[in-house]
């Protein structure tokens, strides 16, 4: 019976696991308005009836989604960072300083889909407070997360900077940001526009540090 | 007879305008998808009749509303400019240099529904190539214009920048679209919104400049 209960909850769980990850597509592909449930439906191979024993509306579907991405971003961000003071990445060559950063952002980021989304995500953030908010702490998150590699970086190095590290990091987000989604609208495959981006985080990086060694 | 026909071709370029203006208040408020063409005729005071006598379908007028917006953004960079310049604004103390860039751009900016509106734009380019095309370039004219300032500033006031003018003035766009985005996401008004991305810009301005005078 209690083997039962847990199959079922399991199941309900992949259901609607695969309808978050059908409308994820769906939305970046043509936006959330234009997104249909059966579009939604048809992409994760499920009927009307599944989709609405998950959630009573599109909105509600796409203001978990919006969370989850935003968790997600936070979670690898956070993750890589570990990764890369464990494997004493930080304490390399002044060189690579900035490399790691964009190390740091290329992991959650973000080929063609992901920018459509997070952009889709970002545009209804601005008409609705609740996703705004959302939108702004999971922003204000990642900041912090760059900000510590930022210091981390800087202590390791004894690099000195000309900004603080929290201003640092919120800039370097807004140009890998910007530089993404100019990317996306140049039409780059997805290499091309890691080397694009990298190329503007590397020129701010350069911006910010106080006597560049090289 | 002309004159007839000259009354009528200019009601109906008053009438084709004031569709244009209403869209791109509900375009702005509710998306290009959701907004209906019944949505636009009645903001605008007229039939669906007049609607369609005008432009075909509703992407049809949002494609000219965002060339028209683009070419009125560069047209007010520009003029603006040009009255800087008459005006000897560019000869003025070097703490007052990065005011001018922020001038320029507030002209060309942004209230709320502004923000709304370029961002709907923008990621409906991301989407459509042909519109992709018309934001990639009115990017790279508003560049230009912003490039142009800043080698002016440069020129006249003897200041020596740590990249070049046309990154410099790619770098100052990006923050201000940045700044701008998370304003109106912060529910700021248009005052505070100012305030808020003139520090930005001013910050990045004082990374850009190589030895700060004040």
């Amino acid at each position: 019976m209690t083997d039962t209960v847990a199959a079922t909850t399991r199941r309900r769980e992949a259901t609607r696991q695969k309808l978050l990850d059908a409308a994820a597509q769906v939305f970046a592909e043509v936006g959330l308005d234009a997104a249909s449930v059966e579009a939604i439906c048809e992409r994760a191979g499920f009927t009307r009836g599944a989709f609405y024993s998950n959630f009573e509306t599109k909105d509600e579907l796409f203001l978990e989604l919006s969370g989850n991405v935003a968790r997600e971003r936070v979670r690898a961000v956070r993750g890589r960072v570990l990764e890369l003071e464990s494997a004493g990445a930080l304490d390399d060559t002044p060189t690579r300083a900035f490399d790691i950063v964009q190390q740091v952002l290329d992991i959650s980021a973000d080929d063609r889909l992901g920018v459509l989304l997070m952009s889709e995500i970002r545009i209804h953030a601005l008409r609705n407070p609740q996703l705004a908010a959302a939108y702004l702490a999971q922003e204000d998150e990642m900041r912090r997360s760059v900000s510590q590699i930022i210091e981390d970086i800087a202590r390791a190095k004894a690099l000195r900077f000309r900004i603080p590290a929290d201003e640092a990091a919120r800039l370097m987000l807004t140009v890998w940001e910007g530089a993404s989604v100019r990317a996306v609208m140049s039409g780059l495959d997805y290499e091309e526009m890691c080397v694009h981006t990298n190329a503007e985080l590397a020129r701010v990086a350069q911006l910010i540090i106080d006597a560049p060694e090289d």
